[in-house]
């Protein structure tokens, strides 16, 4: 095989495993395969925790396991190899490196490690099947709305940890004041404060199994509260995240609008035609297709609007020799 | 009976039973008819699963069950005969197949079909109870809210999916998490991952019924960590649908408030007398009256203060050379 | 007493009973009484039912009730006497009629009718306690910010009626296929779908008490399903009532701008120094202190915004003679 | 020690205990050791509880806590002395005496005053750890965010108030409703309304422990009813916050915007080169840099936007007669 075979070879592996650009029926094909293999690998490890289905299809099991490690493996090196591809300015071996720290190449790493130490270090089977689970985030790659999600999540990362330590601080109030009142009636459950903890976070987060209740009356009152106080806590992130979203989803067709506005004044743009272009700036910009199509419907109903609105002015005319001067706003 | 009473007598079922425009006491009674009838439907697969009852009446049940099923297929008949009022300018045949595929009819037959098909096939009896409260769907045809509520949910499709692909992927990390933790200690409970994943589901969702809840340290710290990220993931819907329904009220509003101004500007319209253009136009859109008239309001009032502003400037004309100055307005 | 000192010391009730706006020390002072009562008179039927107290303090409890009947009954017969005094100008038995039928009338009304009633029909003591409890919604009355989440959930009363139906549905829905599932298992607990219901509601509504639980596998993962969907539907209202309260914000804080607009221009207010006349607009639009001075800081840092940038700009003269024209814009 | 090196180090003190603006090193390196042992307070708190391990290192926890006082009072004094440096215009007394009844200084001294009053009046133990969990407080100057959230509660106080009367109403009724079904049936739980309150607030937070359900027909129809109530409580705080962030967000986005075009009409302001003012600017207002950074770039589009559009139009003067026409500008 010749060197621009192999080239060719490698910008098709690019385009399958990197480009998302690239949506041809191979591309879709093989990224469905990937998918289905990530969740039977999920599946095999639910089941294999079953041990009457372990034991019997033990041998299936296993072989499966070989064939999964190895086409991960595979899928591991070509995207390490294609990788080259995205910035051809590069050199490659930088490129590769800059590949191998991220977010994505880690998990694709973990995915497969595991089962490559076991040669070596011999994992207890359960560990090492939690450890077959990390494969479940290989499918992250495929969710687009995940990163919107992520996205306000970070933004609001600020929030959260304000949250974390109100939850945290009205954990360790709550189980110290239960712990109080409860102590002497039921010494099994409320000994001591960090054992009060479990009720106090099964409590505040409203899930309330009742494997431990207060039972005295200064307990109920204390219980009663904490409770009220939960609700308002369970809250907060919603609240949070509602607004995360919006300001989020707000900052980016404000970026579409104003994207698409310089392009309209510098007449690069045909907002009825080019739809390459607009796709091209919708991708840039993360926003789904309706939102922008919105965005574009109110541009151009700004549009028209304005152009009536001239029409219907009786000023066309320069008021000082009284010319026409309509092909002004002829943009 | 003629040609012409027959398509009278089309007209009128058409009115009926297709046009929610027409608003007639006729209309209304037989809708609210239909309903009833629904309902108690509905009320008699509940009560019948009762075992004395359904034993002490079963005679009226049936005879109950055999007048509904006449009446459904008389509606659904109907329906399909007097479709083709809805479109004239296509052809009958046309109009009946475009009908017969949509979302309504589909339901419309699904709460008749299974008892058609008793005769030939015998369902268990208590399948075929469930098969009948696919009545209950008919109902979603008189509520107009529900469809924005669909709309915006069918709109934040891709959030929807990304958060039960989140949710999924907990449920297998913490049914994993605590079966490490707890499978020996509670080996009835916690026997394997899809065991512990009811308790998984049951937490992450902060249901807790507590039939199942860890009790070594370890499973108690992980519970109480998979708790306080549940309570983050209820979140995470809320965010999703307060942000969809706000935007999609703001999308609704500003399309109304964009085909008043046109109308305005055009000269087309009063915004006082037109009160039908005005309402045919609220249809379109989608909104409530109340959100149509805020709307109108404040075009109105924006109208008045333009003329208010511009009564107050003196000066149309330059007072020293007396030039007409209105393009001053123009800001 | 002469017919001018009634009308002096009706006047007085008039102020002290219906007036919000009149704050005097007097008229606090009352207000704070008859809250104190209200809630004196709530604490009382909670305590009575406690049997050892009630058997103890039996009569303190008559007497205390009694007192109260009085007082209430005197309250309600001035607030009817005086109210003529809202609308001088109405026929006073108009105004007193209108009264009577309005809301809060009703509830005061009720908070005495049992008492009476009670000498001519025997009420079961219990059932009698309860009705005393309507005098808990006397105090909505002092609620300012209860009015804006009432609007709220008037104004969304669709989506409100939308979500419930969806509940309905839901739970019909889940109570048929758990009793499928676990007709068998758990006849006592699921035998009948009404019976499943039960069940149902606790689930979907995410309270989870654990008294009922499915226990075939079958069961559970329907459970898991309807589980998931119950996070889904109690993320609803949260996300109807997020936009409603902020649309209803919205709306209020646009008419208010408006409101201070139309003043500004017809030149009939000074935002610094009209506090009166600002804090009437306030009332009548129903927002809080600090919002409304927020609005009124923006308005005059657009003011002065707007002045700045005139100055800044080199058209301050007529474009056809030369002269000065920035009297023009000294509004 | 002359008197100019008690001020160096006092101004010292003020850098490190007070000014949040100054960013070196060792301001850094205290604070978090202060953090760390704050959080070592609170752990041994925790632990302390647990009798075995009180037992076993009596000693090394008491030696800890007098340590911990010792450094607790000789920051608490350091700050009192350092504070005159944040106003030095006004009289050291004054300002001491200012902080002295500021929250934090309040917090400050309720984490260290037990343990001194403990020479006195000698507590129950397990009182004075609680009272030493004060100390978690003292975190709270540490997180930023939290301070937007305490002001958005701060200013929606009204809407919770009325929440909490909501939920105070609903509790009575629901007790109060179940009180009557139940109470024949289990005299234990049900025995008067107070104790029926148990489940009324357990089961409208949605908590759910189980270990109180109503078990009569009557009693699981008003169960039902109430939970759903409950979920449409629970929904009103996450409503209420995430419309308040939302506003609150804007009232400062808007406050920011103001302030800098305020700057740029004025010409006092580079927006690329002004790092320090725009950063002040930013403290002031209470905004996260990325928001900042937002606000700005969509300052500087709409800018460039501008000027872009007067480029276009190629006509600054009427190309009839040559009159100036750049006032067409101003629409």
């Amino acid at each position: 095989m010749g060197n621009s075979q192999w080239r060719r070879f490698r910008h098709f592996c690019y385009n399958i495993l990197h480009n998302t650009d690239d949506d041809t029926r191979i591309n879709r094909l093989i990224n469905y395969i990937l998918i289905a293999l990530i969740i039977s690998n999920v599946s095999a490890v639910l089941l294999e925790s079953v041990n009457p289905i372990y034991r019997s299809y033990h041998f299936y099991f296993d072989l499966f396991e070989n064939i999964s490690i190895a086409i991960f493996s595979i899928e591991y090196l070509l995207r390490l190899w294609s990788i080259v591809d995205s910035q051809p300015e590069l050199p490659a071996w930088k490129v590769r490196c800059k590949w191998l720290i991220s977010g994505e190449a880690i998990i694709d790493l973990f995915a497969i490690l595991p089962a490559y130490l076991n040669f070596f270090v011999h994992f207890d089977l359960r560990v090492l099947r939690i450890l077959r689970l990390v494969r479940l985030l290989k499918l992250t790659r495929y969710f687009v709305s995940l990163q919107i999600l992520l996205a306000v999540i970070r933004r609001e990362k600020g929030s959260f940890q304000a949250v974390i330590f109100i939850l945290m601080m009205m954990i360790v109030m709550a189980a110290s004041g239960v712990y109080i009142a409860e102590n002497k009636a039921q010494p099994d459950d409320f000994g001591s404060i960090p054992q009060a903890m479990w009720w106090a976070v099964v409590t505040l987060t409203t899930v309330g199994y009742g494997d431990v209740t207060p039972v005295t009356v200064l307990g109920k009152i204390l219980g009663a509260i904490i409770t009220i106080l939960g609700v308002g806590l369970a809250a907060l992130p919603a609240g949070i995240l509602a607004t995360g979203l919006a300001n989020e989803l707000n900052a980016r067709q404000q970026h579409l609008q104003q994207e698409f506005r310089e392009l309209l004044i510098a007449d690069e743009v045909d907002l009825i035609q080019d739809q390459e272009k607009i796709e091209k700036i919708r991708r840039k910009v993360g926003l789904r297709k309706e939102q922008t199509h919105e965005i574009l419907m109110q541009l151009m109903r700004e549009q028209s609007l304005e152009e009536k609105e001239l029409e219907k002015k009786p000023y066309h005319y320069c008021p000082h020799c009284g010319e026409k001067l309509n092909h002004l706003r002829e943009k």
